[in-house]
């Protein structure tokens, strides 16, 4: 990881645009959950950080490091604050639908992005290869799952049979692949975005499903 | 915060009734959560004890503070699985509403000297304003936020319509406010009790609603 | 503890085998209940995960030790996937029922097993005696909680009023007492999984009934 052959220098502006893309698609992720259960406003401020920001944090607890990523960044506190109202003020049950569709890719991205985020983390303090690829999957995963704990629902990673979470599992198996190879430095991050990105697209487009239960 | 005007001393023992007083409305609130939903013996103690200490606790594992308030008054342990044991003996269903009826000052109370308690620590360990308050906040609901998700319910606090979680808020923000004011150390405190009660108060007798998703 | 009198070699291969047996009956109880619920293959695997791990992580968190368990031997991790994997492939419902009952002595011994290396840990690091035997409670109770809260359920530890969570309150006693008795350091492990998975056996037997709430 000591000699990358390209400057990454181009990859920082894009990669902050993807990290505001992503938390704001899972924060919309949260928001709309909260309102089909038809929580209040504090419900709603409330799920919308939980679904942006609890896969990172239960990541962080799991490996021990602080401070996390919104105490580092209080203005994404803030984004989210000022998103969930603006959310409630101008966003009815008939935008959900487009919603969703318009935040598909920024979710894929994002998972991919948190992914390769939980991997680079975890491998930094000493993980080995399957813990890392693991502590990638929860930051991506994790905020859903909370989000639908918190909501009272199954959690949707667990039960929509749409490739998800292994898309990650993937994505997060490339990262730690290109690591070992020492590949340059922007490679394994790439490579995990946009496989998983990938797979996730193909998945949603090919209307692929996980294995189910067979009675 | 180093030249205190008028010395606390009064405020200790007065500080501690009401930490009790709090802590038996909060285990009573999870006390009655577990009856409603025919919990066995065990889930009214674990209940209990999650609804007092959640929010606490919680706080402290983000904070990366040890050790828990309750390890280090296990007084407080030995206290709610007491008052689990007695409920269970002495508590029929039409006690449910008056015992409700009579915990709402200690828990309004208690809901900010939590909050308190909450923006102290995190402000004592470097935490930015926005955070400090978001901890006041988790250390005074989460306890019954937990408590219903253990419950298998959608969290009363994000789901009733009532202010509870932003007069913790509001509070909390107070709280923050004249320490940065650098008021005499007392003064945080009890501005952060009296606005929170003050204001869940009103809530209740005016019944106020937070505003809700609009269809 | 520090004159056993026994060398305790003999116990060392017994111990692995009772703590393969049981995170195979605790993942398992993770499979099924994912698999009643109809999750997906990504949330068998998940759901066993927890319940196999839950508790010792929650356990790890609250008294800040690291690294987990899983993360010191991944090929548990490993092993829990094939198991979901295999559980998927071959098992069908009308296999639930006869595993269960399969299932019940390594269940209990191992609940017997997970509460003494809580309190073993708990004492180990200075918690007192009431935390300990918590924390040996949480270690073997809470990975099947947080497999039902993931389930959406209420979880069977609080609700099922079979004595569970007590047999493993009473065997963590035990430990705690011969812990202050200095009995050689091979007793309390012993004697809490002897006593745990008794009065386990007993209830089982008996058809014990916790208390439940008296309207």
């Amino acid at each position: 990881m000591d000699l990358p052959l390209v400057p990454a220098t181009w990859l920082n502006p894009l990669r902050l645009a993807l990290e505001i893309a992503a938390t704001v698609a899972f924060a919309l992720s949260g928001v709309m959950a909260a309102a089909r259960k038809r929580l209040d406003a504090v419900g709603v401020c409330v799920v919308a950080f939980v679904a942006a920001f609890g896969g990172g944090t239960l990541r962080d607890l799991l490996l021990d490091q602080r401070p996390f990523f919104w105490v580092r960044h209080t203005e994404f506190v803030w984004g989210i604050l000022g998103l969930s109202v603006a959310a409630m003020l101008f966003m009815r049950q008939r935008h959900f639908e487009p919603t969703q569709r318009l935040m598909q890719w920024p979710d894929a991205l994002g998972l991919g992005l948190f992914a390769a985020v939980g991997v680079d983390l975890a491998t930094t303090v000493g993980m080995p290869a399957i813990i890392a690829v693991m502590m990638g999957m929860i930051t991506g995963v994790f905020g859903g799952v909370l989000r639908d704990v918190l909501c009272n629902e199954v959690p949707q990673a667990f039960s929509d049979h749409r490739p998800y979470a292994v898309c990650a599992f993937a994505g997060g198996w490339a990262d730690v692949l290109l690591r070992q190879l020492h590949a340059p430095d922007w490679a394994p991050l790439l490579a995990c975005v946009l496989l998983t990105a990938g797979l996730r697209g193909l998945a949603v487009w090919r209307n692929w499903e996980l294995p189910a239960w067979r009675v």
